[in-house]
This record gives C-alpha cells, structure tokens and sequence, in this order.
C-alpha cells in the first residue's frame, strides 16, 4: 500500500518506521519472546537484556540518569493517566494549556469532577502559543502540578518548555511534559526541562511501533499506581512491589514492541535528532511557501522554526475540513487526517472548533517530491473549490 | 536460538508463535500501520477494519454475541484491574481463590487496603482443586464479585468454572474469569458459563504476540474506566465516551499486535481447540507416565484429562527448585521456571511456599520427541542428585 500513498499524516503514528525497527521486532517474536522476569532460562535472560538496553538507550536519550526511574507503558495515554491520576489529592490544584490533546484533558478533567481537584487553564494566542507567564501568574497557594504538552498535535505549536519547566522548579511544584507530540524532533533533556514526569508516545516521532509508550519519574517522587499485578518481583508478596520500574509495570511487558521502540530512538540518534529537525522545517518552509497564497487557504500553524513541530493546519475558506481531506485521499492518495483531532479546546483556541482543520503533518522519511505533490494538490482543489 | 532450546515454558508466553502470525504482524507494521480511528484516509480505514475483523473473530471465539463489548487492553493484567477496581465499592465482599495469581490477588489486596471491600479466599486441597460448594458457602448479603482463574498458572489445575458460573448467576453475582491460563486449549463460552467479565491475556494460549489481551464485558454492566484520553471518538468533549469499547480503550491501539493476536486464534479455530487439548494431554500423560516413578520426584500436578490444562509441576526431594531449572536450562537446553510463579498462595495451598517448583508447561508445538528428552534429562539429573 505504501507505494500508493503519500503519507503526510505522521502527527497520527509515523509511517513508515526505519527498516531495522521491523527487523528487530520480527527478530525478537521469531527467536527470542519468551518472557523477560519471568523464568531464569537462556531465553528469558535475552529477552530480560534487551529490556534492560532498551531502558538504558531510551533513558539517555532523554538525558534521565537513572534508566529504573522509567518504566514502559502502553501507550502516552497510559503514561499520562498513571501521574494525573497518581499524584492529584483533592484540593490540589494543576495548571495546563488549551493546547493539550484529550489524554490530558480528560484525566484532568475527571479529577476535577471526581476528586475535587481544581484545573486552571492557560489560553494560547490564535495560533496557540502559550505565553510562560501567564502560567507563573496561574500559580496559587495550593498548586502542585503543571501539565503541558511539547507541542500542539493540532497545528504543531510549540510551547515554551524550558521555561515552563523553570518556573515549576522555582516555584516548587511538579512538571509533566506530554511529549507524544513530537519528542524525535525536538531534544527533550529531563535535567535542563526541570521535566518531573515525561509521558512519551513510542509510535509518532520515536519511529516504533503502536503499543509503546513509556514514562519517567524523577528520583524521590512517589506514585500510587493505576495497575497491580504479577510483576516478575516479590512474586512471593500479594502486595505491589515499591521499587521501580516494576511499581509501574504489571504483568507481561510488550517485548517485541519495546525493543522495536529502542531501535527507532538508536536511529534517531545514529542520524542525529538535529538533522532530522533541520529537514523537518525544510520540507515545512517549503511547504508553507507553496501554498500560503492560494486562494481561499488559511493556514493555522507558524513557521518559524524554533516554534512548530512539523506540521501544517489549513482550511479552505468556508469548506468542510473532512470533505477537503476526504478529497486529498480519495483524488490525490494524500494521507492526512481532517475534521477534530481529539484535542477540543485547542480547536477553540484556533478557532476551528466548528469546521476542524485539515492537518498534514511531516515525517522524516517524506520528501520534497511529496511536500510539492502536495501542494500541487491543493493548489488544483483550490481551483476548482475556491471562487 | 529456538533450534538450541526445548522450550517448555509456555505458561510464561507461548513459543513459537504460528508462522502466519508472524507474516500478519509484519505486513501490518510494513505497509498498512496507520492509526485506526484517528482519520478517514484509506491507511486509517484500512487499519480501522483490521481492528474491526480483529474484534469481531475473537468476540465470536468466546461466543460473545457483540463484539463491541470486548475491548483491547495491553496484558490480562490491565483487563483484571479494570474490573476490579472499576466495579467494587467500599463495603462490597469478593469472593475468590488460593490459586489466583498476582494480577488478580494484588489488585484485591489493594481495593481490601484502600477501599475497604471485603474479601474472602477459598482454598483448593493438595493439587489446587476448587470446591465450587466452597464457593457457594462463601457469599454473603454484601458480596457482589466472584473472580477465577480459569486453571492455575502454578501447576495447571482446572477450575470448576461452569459451577462457579451457575452459582454466581443464580445468586445474582458478578463472575469475573481470569482465563490467562489457559484460553485457546479450554473452550470458553461466555453465554455457556455464566461469564460477566472475561480477561484474557494474548500470548499465551492464543498464540498471539506480547503488549496484547483483552476484556469482555457483559451488556448492561457499566464499569468506569481507569484510563481516560483520546478514542477518536466524541474528540470535540473533554469527557470519556460512554460508548464500548471507547470508554475502556483510550490512547492508540497495538494494532500490528491485535492483529497478531486475531491471527493467532484464527489458527487454534483452523486447527480445532479441541484437538489442540487432545495433543496437549498425549504429551503431559506421556511425560506424567516417563517421570512419575524416578526416584526422588514429586509431581504437584493432576494428570486427569479434564483437570490439567497443560501443566507438570515438579520437585526433586528437598533441591532448590530454581537449582533443577538452571541445571535443565544450562546442561540440557531446557526451558522451564523454577522457583516462585506469582501466585503465593497457589504455592501455599501446594505447600510449596519454601521451596518453590519446577514447571514444566506444555504448548502445541511441543513434540514426542521434546517430551521424551525433558523426561530422560530429569532421569538423570534424579542419578546424580538423588542417592
């Protein structure tokens, strides 16, 4: 199918993945799965090591000392949930953006209504940028939590996260970066972030497969946690183990998934994540200077480099977003997703909140044939759409 | 590495795999590897579908009329939490097993501790057998759950779990099966037995990969979710849908994974449950048979047809359990587990608390041959330990 397609839908899941992730996933479910802390055998001690590597590749490349402070989740979703709703009291109070997608929304917004935990919100501008002081004027006497993303999945914004992360640690509170959106591209270091807890997605920018995902706690915080099981440790206990990662890590990991993952972030890093960044906003300028003055196009992401994660979100005046993508994939083979992206108050932020957007988002591996096919494309619906 | 291993430890996960679960995993992650649910070009809708075939085959392998009650969850372990802490309440009373592993025990220990529900542990005799009458003696005015394991994970005992479905449903209870041990040698019907709540894990008997396994829940039972986020669904609220399998099913799917899984089961119903049991007790009746007379050996396991879902567990006089596995493991290439298993109450009802066991858990792969070569490697090691 991949020859058919000109995938540009990568803020989704990044598609394709580099050649050796499915070597490796293949690898380890044809010779090696059998089941890491579960059993001393030959098998289950390879599989235990490659575990082991994973944790310690993906710990450094974000910059986190101690590899056991992160454990592997299913996904950002499950990452997210286990610090909202593992450290929320009532009568705490958190701190997030309207730029956030529904895996932090809706955590929180649940312990709004459940817990009695109490939310402020910090608006971004009309292209969602968030300003750092208005979040450090949100602080009040009962605030613990700031919670924000990397970037926008909707329009690519990024926001401002060193120093959001500086003035969490001034003031004494916690940080949880949601890095689903676009950790791969953009250098995430938990030290120089002042980052508490980094939620990440393995299946977008860190090229693994679906399934994957992980999370990092800073040494000498506590969390209950959403899971209880069989861990591999103090298997003799019916009581949850303390130590990390196995706190945080009930019942079979996904083995073939998480070695897939290690194996994308090696490749990030053998090409270097700043390469990977630099022909991101190649492709993205290139993009942006092809379509900004067709007719009818409105565009809701920046360009600046600094400020947007890879992606463009565009409207054709007053037409239906999922019509204009439906267009793109039926006429064209563009792939690229329309309507509402699962992150409701940064539809309102953009003002899209009644006809969505259409987002193309980049990946790595498109090129600069696709990105002008593209907006070839869009150049010719134009025409015939826009009067 | 499978060509030098005997692997008999396919209670931990299941190896190898068929074939075409591996080419299924792969072809999805290659070419088809887009986010179902989350956009309506051709990749998203062809992934949406393999996720609807997915959940439509599996659904009808445990006889569940609609499959939108079954959901994907990343191990058994989450499909057990969800329940458990999605549908007690302080006061409630649970009725359960010795012979419950930790990703049933621990998750009731902590609603015991924190929530103050009440639970009751019914104890098997020597091998593990249930009383289902035990049960039934046990329920009270306040109880609302009974949670069992399908067989035990320690020493493969069945449980009489069409009795404990019947007497659930007659007393107006809640019945949670634990079918991680052994789903896709033992036939389940939901209808048939009575089942409220099915967790299954997907790399064990069903053949399926690691990060995969699922939960049934039975029309008209509402459970809140323990994960909140992104479903693709209702994206414009910051509220969970109500909807199966949204509401249990937040965050991006494992969809080469489920895949995998589907494939898996697609193959036990080619090839027939039943005759995959038939085989599996030619091999534990012969090794039962080859074994039960070396000196020194004592045998914790059932060899009664209906009664053993796959498992011998053994001991050699007063050696240390993981000894026997590591000398299996290094001197004869055999892979078992020894020591504890996850299920400390399991190993107390077999008074084996001490001294753990060597399990020897058998899967459709399996040959004569395997059989006959773990059975002459225990004739000798009981030679050199055993005076």
């Amino acid at each position: 199918m991949n020859d058919d397609v000109v995938y540009l839908d990568n803020a989704a899941t990044s598609y394709p993945k580099p050649y050796k992730v499915y070597e490796e996933i293949q690898k380890y479910l044809m010779y090696y799965c059998a089941n890491p802390g579960r059993g001393g055998h030959k098998m289950a001690i390879y599989a235990g090591n490659a575990i082991y590597e994973a944790r310690k590749d993906i710990a450094g490349f974000f910059n986190i000392n101690n590899p056991l402070r992160l454990c592997f989740t299913k996904n950002a979703t499950e990452a997210l949930n286990i610090v909202i709703k593992g450290i929320l009291k009532p009568g705490d109070h958190v701190i997030t953006t309207s730029m956030e997608h529904n895996s932090v929304l809706r955590p929180l917004k649940y312990v709004e209504k459940c817990l009695g935990v109490e939310v402020t919100i910090v608006w971004g501008n009309n292209f969602g940028e968030i300003d750092a002081d208005s979040i450090r004027r949100s602080i009040k006497k009962n605030t613990v939590l700031i919670a924000a993303s990397l970037s926008s999945n909707v329009n690519g914004t990024i926001l401002p996260i060193e120093e959001i992360g500086s003035i969490s640690r001034e003031n004494g509170l916690m940080f949880l970066l949601d890095s689903a959106q676009e950790a791969g591209s953009i250098n995430i270091d938990v030290v120089k972030m002042n980052v508490d807890f980094l939620a990440f997605s393995g299946h977008k920018g860190l090229l693994g497969p679906p399934g994957t995902g992980g999370l990092y706690v800073r040494d000498g915080i506590n969390l209950k946690p959403l899971l209880h099981g069989g861990t591999g440790s103090n298997s003799k206990s019916s009581e949850q183990p303390e130590l990390m990662p196995d706190l945080l890590e009930s019942g079979t990991i996904n083995l073939p998934g998480v070695v897939g993952l290690a194996t994308g972030i090696r490749f990030i890093r053998n090409i270097g994540i700043e390469n990977i960044a630099y022909y991101k906003q190649l492709l993205l300028k290139r993009f942006y200077e092809s379509i900004k003055d067709i007719k009818g196009i409105k565009i809701y992401s920046l360009t600046d480099n600094s400020k947007n994660s890879g992606i463009l979100a565009i409207n054709f005046s007053g037409f239906d977003s999922s019509e204009i993508a439906s267009i793109l994939d039926t006429q064209y083979g563009i792939a690229t997703r329309g309507g509402f992206h699962c992150a409701p108050l940064a539809h309102e932020t953009l003002g899209t909140e009644k006809q969505g957007l259409v987002r193309f988002s980049i990946g790595c591996f498109n090129t600069i044939e696709e990105i002008d096919y593209a907006a070839n494309a869009l150049k010719a619906i134009s025409g015939k759409l826009v009067q």
